[in-house]
C-alpha cells in the first residue's frame, strides 16, 4: 500500500499511507435493516442482496441467525439465505451470537459468521449481562466450530470510541479486545463507533493502538454517522493504511431526524469520497445507486445518502 | 501553527500542520437564508444574528445589500445590519457585488463587506453576463472607495473544485483569481465548492496551488454538503494548515431532500470535529445549538445538522 497522490515536491502530507484499494463490507442488510422499526419483505431482502452482489461488492453482510424475540426483523433469516444467488466472487457473512445461531447459519449455507465483543465493560453487562471477557469466551465453541467447518469468522468490536455509559474508552481496551479475537481466529476485526461519538484524531489514536495489536491489514472501520462524523474518520483511518470500510447503502440503521438515531455511514457516500481520491472500489456507483433506491422505495423514504438525493432523478 | 497530537514515535501523520485553533465565519444569515425559499421576518434575523454573536464566534455574516428583485430574502438588509446588538468583538460582514450595494451598505453601518469572483468563466458568463476577469474588474471601485473607507473586503471564490457547466476546473485559475482579489486588498479568501462535488485529495491539491499565490493565512474554506464531504474536505484543508473555516448555522441553505439542494457545512458538525480534535474555537456549542434551534423552528424543520439532532432535546 503506498499514497496514491499527493506526491509532488511540496507536499506536506508525503507520509500517508492511504491504500490504493479499499473493500467495501455492505452491512445494510443486516446492521441497517435490523435497526429498522419497519419490517421488509424477505423478497425485498433478497431483491436487495442480489442488487448489491452485481454492484462490486465483494462482501455483503446478508443477514442474522439470532431470536426473533430479540430482533424480529432478521426472523427469515433462513429464507433470505437460502433465496439470494449467490455470486462466486460474494461472500456473505452473517451474525451469529451463538452456538445455536451459528448451527442455523451453517444448516442454511452460511459459508462466513461475524461475532461481536464489546470494548466497554458497562456496554457488554448492560446489554448482555456478563463481562467482555466471559461473551468473548462464548464464542470459543463457535470459533472451533467454524475451524472445523472451514467457515470464515469476522469479528465485530463495538464501542470503540466511545460507550452510552462510561463516556471515553481507553485505546488499550480496544486493542485488548480487538487481538482476543484476532488469536481466536478471526480473520478480520471491524472496530465499530456504535454510537458515532468519534472525531478524525481519535479515531487514528485508536487505530494506531490497535494495530500494535493486529495487523493493519486485519483491521475494517465501521462508522455511524450519527454526529455527522462518520466520513471524516473514515479518511483519517484510511490515511494511516486501513483498507477495509463498512457501510451501509443508503444509510440504512437510522433516521437522522429520530432521537438516538444509529445512522450508519451511507455506502454510496463513502464510494464517492474514494472514487474523487483516486482509491479503486471495483464498485459501480451507478448500480449502488439504483440498489440505495430499490430499498428506500420500499421502506418509503428518501436515502439516507447525500449522493443519492444529489444525484436523484 | 503546529500539529497538535500524533505526535507519538509511531505516528505517521507527523507532517500534518492542524492548526492550534480555527476561526468559524458563520454565514447562514447570508449565505445560508438567502437559499431559503420561506421568507424570514427581519425581526428573526436580528434574533439569529445577536444569538450567534453570543456564542464565541467572531465573524457573522449579516445580510446581503443586492437587488431585491434578485434575493427577496434580503430585502431587508438595512434594517437587519442597524437592528443587530454589534458586539466589539464580532464582525459583521455584508456581501456587496456592487458599488450600489457597496454605498447602501456603509450607509447602514457595515465595517465589512464581501466581494466575489468565480473560478469558472462559464459560471461567470451565465451568471452575470461576463468574463471573470471583466466581473474582478469591476469590483476595483468598491476596493478603491474600501480603503478610503476603512473597510475591510472579504473575497470569495466559487466553483473551486467545479462548476455545474464545465466541469473540473484547473487549480491554477482558483490561484489566479484568488490572487487578483488578494493584490486588489481583500484581506481574506474564501475558496468557495459551491456545488459540493470536492473530495479530499482533490481539496488538498486546490489548497497546495492557491497557497503558492496567496499566504496561507489569508486563506478560508467554504464546503457544501451536497454530496456529504464538506466535513472531510474541511479535514483535508486544516491538516495543510488552513485555519479559517465558513459553515453555516443549522446547514442552512439547503434542503437535503431537495433536488439540486445546495447544503451548506452545518456550523455545529464543524464544531463538534474541532473540538473533539483539541482545536480551539472559542465556540460554546451549546450555545449554537439553541441558535440553530431557534431558526430551524421559525424555518418549521429540524436542523440541518446531525450534531444538533443527535443531541436534540
Amino acid at each position: 500500500m503506498t499514497g496514491i497522490t499527493n506526491k509532488g515536491e511540496n507536499s506536506v502530507t508525503s507520509t500517508d499511507k492511504y491504500p490504493t484499494s479499499v473493500k467495501i463490507v455492505e452491512v445494510g442488510p443486516r446492521d441497517g435493516l435490523q435497526n429498522e422499526k419497519q419490517v421488509v419483505l424477505t423478497e425485498d431482502k433478497i431483491e436487495l442482496i442480489n442488487r448489491l452482489s452485481n454492484t462490486g461488492l465483494s462482501v455483503v453482510e446478508a443477514t442474522s441467525f439470532v431470536s426473533p424475540k430479540w430482533v424480529p426483523q432478521m426472523a427469515d433469516n433462513k429464507n433470505v439465505l437460502t433465496g439470494i444467488e449467490r455470486k462466486d466472487n460474494v461472500s456473505y457473512p452473517v451474525l451469529t451470537p451463538n452456538m445455536k445461531g451459528f448451527e442455523a447459519a451453517i444448516d442454511a449455507g452460511a459459508k462466513e459468521v461475524a461475532i461481536f465483543g464489546a470494548a466497554s465493560e458497562s456496554f457488554s453487562q448492560k446489554n448482555i449481562n456478563c463481562s467482555i471477557d466471559e461473551s468473548l469466551e462464548r464464542f470459543r465453541p463457535i470459533m472451533q466450530a467454524a475451524k472445523q467447518s472451514n467457515i470464515r469468522v469476522r469479528g465485530y468490536v463495538s464501542c470503540v470510541l466511545g460507550c452510552p455509559y462510561e463516556g471515553e474508552i481507553a485505546v488499550e481496551k480496544v486493542a485488548e479486545v480487538a487481538k482476543t479475537l484476532f488469536e481466536m481466529g478471526c480473520y478480520e476485526i471491524s472496530l465499530g463507533d456504535t454510537i458515532g461519538v468519534g472525531t478524525p484524531l481519535k479515531a487514528q489514536a485508536m487505530i494506531k493502538a490497535v494495530a500494535k495489536e493486529v495487523p493493519l491489514s486485519a483491521l475494517a472501520v465501521h462508522f455511524h454517522d450519527t454526529y455527522g462524523q462518520a466520513l471524516s474518520n473514515i479518511l483519517a483511518c484510511i490515511q494511516l493504511g486501513v483498507a477495509t470500510v463498512d457501510s451501509s447503502i443508503a444509510g440504512l440503521g437510522g433516521c437522522p431526524y429520530a432521537k438516538g438515531a444509529s445512522g450508519n455511514v451511507a455506502t454510496e457516500d463513502v464510494v464517492y469520497m474514494l472514487d474523487g481520491m483516486g482509491i479503486e472500489t471495483g464498485i459501480d456507483l451507478q448500480q449502488l445507486l439504483k440498489a440505495g433506491r430499490f430499498i428506500s422505495e420500499k421502506l418509503g423514504r428518501s436515502p439516507m445518502s447525500k449522493v443519492a438525493n444529489a444525484l436523484s432523478e
